[in-house]
C-alpha cells in the first residue's frame, strides 16, 4: 500500500493542516496507533488519550492543540475520519481483475459488463444484467432478468431473485436475500392457498443491505428501498414496503407488509413495525420499540407499544415505581376506611 | 405467455361470470391495471377505485355492480384472486427442464428422479433422494440420506442437512437452513460439553419455510412441522419442537426447544415462545408477544409476558394512564393526611 | 457402526457399572429405546418411564435402582449422557477423507493442511489457512488471509470474510457469516458516509456459531468471542463487541457495537443489548430482556428495560394488578371527596 500525505487527507476532509506534511502509513485508534500513522479524535471524552498517543498525525476538532503532532482540524472530525478511512481502504484493497471466473455459470442471455467481476460459483440466470465495475462474489445467485447497476458489491452466499432491480453503488452483504416471496396467502377453509408474489424488489443507488437480511418481493408491484438507505444484519422487510431515502435500520428489526416510511428514518435494533402503516419523514424509533400506529413526521418513538419518546420514558419511570405505589394504595385504603369509621361514630 | 379466458378463471374461482368472455393478459391491482388485464376487489375500502380502473375484468364480491366491465362474482374474492394469480403465474413461469446440471456434484448413491431438476453448484450427498418434479436450485446443499418428496422447490443458498425428510409440495426459500444442530450442551464445571444432535427435521407436505429461517434438528428424535404450515423469514424453530397443521408464523419469531403446538397456529411477527410448553389448537399469538406458559386451545395471546388478549389490552390501557394516576395517588396521600390531621384536632 | 461396551461408557462418564457388561448399539430416549440400546435418566420427573423402558442399559443418578438392567450410576447423568452421545456419534459419523474436492476453487497462496477436507464449491481465497483435520463443507466462502485452526467444522453456505481468525475446534453452522462489515457511518448532511470496517473477527477455541448468525468485523481492531462460548441461530454480534469465555447466547439475540461482556454469560432467546456497555462475569439475561445499562458481575436481568430479576418479576406482578388497582384509586378518590365534604359541614 502506498503512503498518503497528510495534506491529501486534509484536502479530502476540508480540514486545516498544521505541522509537517508527513507520509502516513495507515489509520488506527488513538491508543493503538504507531508512529507514522493517522488517528482521530471526535468524541471529546477520548481527549485524555491525546497526550499519550503515538500517532504522528491526528484529525481533531477545530481549535484543538496537541504538541509535536501534525494536526488536521475539521469541523466534523468523525466525517473526516470516515473519508480518510475510505481513502486508506481503497489503497489497500485494490479492485479485483474484471472478468468472469471460469467456474461461474452465466446464461448466454445475461449481459455482464466487461469491467465487471464475476467470482467462482456464481450463478447468473437468463437475461440478468451486471453493470460496469460491479463485483459479484461467489458462491451466489442472480436470478433471471435481475438488473444490477454499476459499482455494486455483491458478497458471497447472496441470493438476488428474478426481476429485482439494483441501482448503482449498492452493497449486499453475505447471506442476504433480495426478492424472496412475500408471506401472502388466502384461506380456503383451514388451508392456506399461496398467492404468487409477482412483484419485485427495487433497491436504489447507494443502498446497503446487511448480512442475512431478507427483503421480500411485492405481491403485485415492488418493494422499494430508496437512495442511500442502509440496513444492518438480520433485518426483515416484508412485501410492498416502501422506505424513503437516507434511512438506517439496525439489526434484527422487521417491517411488516405494505407499510410506507418517509425519508431519513432512524431505527434502533430489534424494532418491529406492523403492516399497512404510514410513517412520515425524520421518524426515529428507539431500539426495541414496537410501532403499532401510523406516525407523523419528526416523531421519536419509544417502547412497546411505541409512544412518543418523552411519554414512553415517563411511563417507564411510572412503572418502575409501581410496586411501592401499590403499597401506598393499600395503605390509603386502610387509612380511608379508618377515617370513614371515625366519622360514622 | 398465453392469454387466459375470463370463463376459465370464473370456473377456477367457482365464480359467476357476467359480461363478455374476454382473453386476459395478466393480473394487476385496480389502480395499476391496463386494458386487457384482470384485477380484483376484496377489501371494500378499495371500492372507490372501481369506477377509475382500466382493468377489463374484475373479481368482485357477490352482488357488486360495475358498468362496462366483465365481472367474476365470488363468495371469497381474495381466494379467487389467489387462484387466478396461481394460474397466471404457472403460465408465465414454465418449469425448468428436468435433469442434473453438469456443474452439480451429486453422489453416486443419491437417487434423483428423472423428472427432477438439479441446478448448478448444488451438492447432493450420499443416499439423498430427490422426488419427481422437484427443483433444487444451486448453489445449495442437500445432506446425506435427506429425502425430498415430489413437487418441492428448493431455492438457492439453502442447506438441508443429513437425514432430514421433506414431504411433497414443500418450498424452502433462499438461505433457509433445515436440520442445523439444536442448541444442546451439558456442563462440566464452567465448560459446555456438546450433546450431538442425532435427531432430524421432518417437514410434511405443503410446508413452506421463509428466507434465512432456521429449523434445528432434534437432539434425539425429530423436530416436526406438520402439513400445510407456513413460516415467514428469519424464523427460528429449536430442536424437538412440534408444530401442527395449517399454521402460520410471521417473521423474526422464535420457538424454543421441545415446545409442542397444535393445529392452525397463527403467530404474528417477533413472537417468542419459551421451551417445553404445550400450546393447544387454534391459538393466536399477536405480534411481539412473549409466550411463557402452556396455553389451552382457542386462546388469543397478547403482550409480554403473554396474557389473554382482552386482559393484555386492558393492562396496556392501564399502564397508559399510570403517570397521571401516580399524581392522583400523591394527591390522595396529601388529602388523607389532611383529613387525619383535622380529625385529630 | 461398531457396538460400544457398557464398561467403556462407564469409564468415560466416571460412572459405576452394575449388571452385565453389554454391547450397546446406540443411544435413545427412555420411551423410544429398543433392547440393546443405552438410555439415560437425568430429570427425576421422567423416572416414571424407568419401569417401562426397553433400554438394556441406563445412565442414572447415584443410588438409582432398576431391576434387570445394566446401570451406570453417575454424579451428573446429563453430562454422562452427553459424553456417551459424543462417543456413539463419532462411531457412526466417521470423518470424511482428507483432501480438496476437485470442484473447489482454492487460491495457490492458500495453505490447506493435508489432513483437512475441503468440499465441493468451496472458495478459498489468497493466503487463507486451513488447519489440520478441519472440514470446510461447500458451497462456502473463506476470504483472503482468513486463518482457521485445527479440528474446525465449517458447514455449507457459510461465509468467513477476509482476515478473520478462528481457533481450534470451532464449529460454524450453515449460513452463518463471520466478518461482515460493522454498521458504521458518518453523516454528511442527510447522507451516510460509509466507514470502512478494517478490523476483523477473532473466534477462540471451541467457539460455536449457530445457523444464519452474523458476527460483524470490528471498525478498527477485532470483534472477539473468547474460548468455549456458544451462539445459537440468528444471533447478531455487532462490531467490536467482546464476549468472554464459556458463554451461551440463545437464538434471535443481538448485541450492539463495542459492548464488552465478561465470562460465563448466559443469555436467553430474543435478548437485546445496547452498545458501549460493560457487562461483568456470570451475568444471566433472561429471555426477551432488553439490557440498557452496564451491569455488574453475578447479576440476573429480566424484562425490558432489563432490571435485576427479582425487581423485574415484582414489577410484572404489580402491572398484572394494575387494572383492578386503578378502580381502587377511583374509588378512593370518591371516598376521600365524601370525607372532605362531610368534614366541611
Amino acid at each position: 500500500m502506498r503512503s498518503i500525505k497528510a495534506s491529501e487527507i486534509a484536502a479530502l476532509c476540508q480540514g486545516r493542516l498544521s505541522g509537517p506534511d508527513l507520509e502516513l502509513k495507515g489509520l488506527s485508534g488513538l491508543k493503538e496507533a504507531r508512529p507514522g500513522f493517522l488517528s482521530f479524535l471526535s468524541n471529546p471524552k477520548y481527549a485524555v488519550a491525546l497526550p499519550e498517543t503515538k500517532a504522528s498525525c491526528i484529525i481533531v476538532p477545530l481549535g484543538t492543540e496537541v504538541k509535536d503532532k501534525t494536526l488536521i482540524e475539521c469541523k466534523d472530525p468523525y466525517l473526516g475520519f470516515a473519508k480518510a478511512a475510505q481513502l486508506f481502504f481503497r489503497e489497500s484493497n485494490p479492485k479485483p481483475e474484471p472478468g468472469i471466473h471460469p467456474a461461474a455459470v452465466v446464461s448466454d442471455s445475461a449481459e455482464i459488463d466487461p469491467s465487471a467481476t464475476v467470482g467462482p460459483y456464481a450463478v447468473i440466470e437468463n437475461g440478468a444484467e451486471i453493470g460496469p465495475r460491479t463485483i459479484v462474489m461467489g458462491p451466489s445467485f442472480i436470478g433471471a432478468r435481475a438488473k444490477i447497476g454499476s459499482d455494486c458489491l455483491i458478497y458471497p452466499n447472496v441470493s438476488i431473485r428474478e426481476e429485482c432491480l439494483l441501482g448503482s453503488g449498492v452493497i449486499i452483504h453475505c447471506g442476504a436475500v433480495v426478492g424472496s416471496d412475500g408471506f401472502g396467502y388466502a384461506r380456503e377453509g383451514a388451508k392456506y392457498v399461496k398467492i404468487p408474489q409477482t412483484g419485485n424488489v427495487i433497491l436504489e443507488d447507494e443502498v446497503e443491505i446487511g448480512a442475512n437480511s431478507t427483503i421480500d418481493r411485492g405481491a403485485l408491484g415492488p418493494t422499494l428501498i430508496k437512495r442511500g438507505t442502509k440496513l444492518d444484519n438480520l433485518v426483515h422487510i416484508a412485501h410492498n414496503v416502501v422506505i424513503g431515502e437516507d434511512g438506517a435500520i439496525a439489526a434484527l428489526s422487521g417491517i411488516a407488509g405494505s407499510t410506507i416510511i418517509g425519508d431519513r428514518l432512524i431505527m434502533g435494533g430489534k424494532v418491529g413495525v406492523i403492516g399497512h402503516l404510514e410513517i412520515g419523514d425524520d421518524v426515529i424509533c428507539l431500539a426495541y420499540s414496537g410501532v403499532t400506529k401510523s406516525t407523523p413526521s419528526r416523531t421519536m418513538l419509544y417502547g412497546n407499544p411505541g409512544r412518543p419518546h418523552m411519554r414512553g420514558k415517563r411511563i417507564d419511570a411510572a412503572v418502575d415505581l409501581l410496586p411501592e405505589k401499590l403499597k401506598v394504595i393499600h395503605d390509603l385504603e386502610k387509612r380511608v376506611a379508618e377515617l370513614e369509621e371515625k366519622l360514622k361514630t
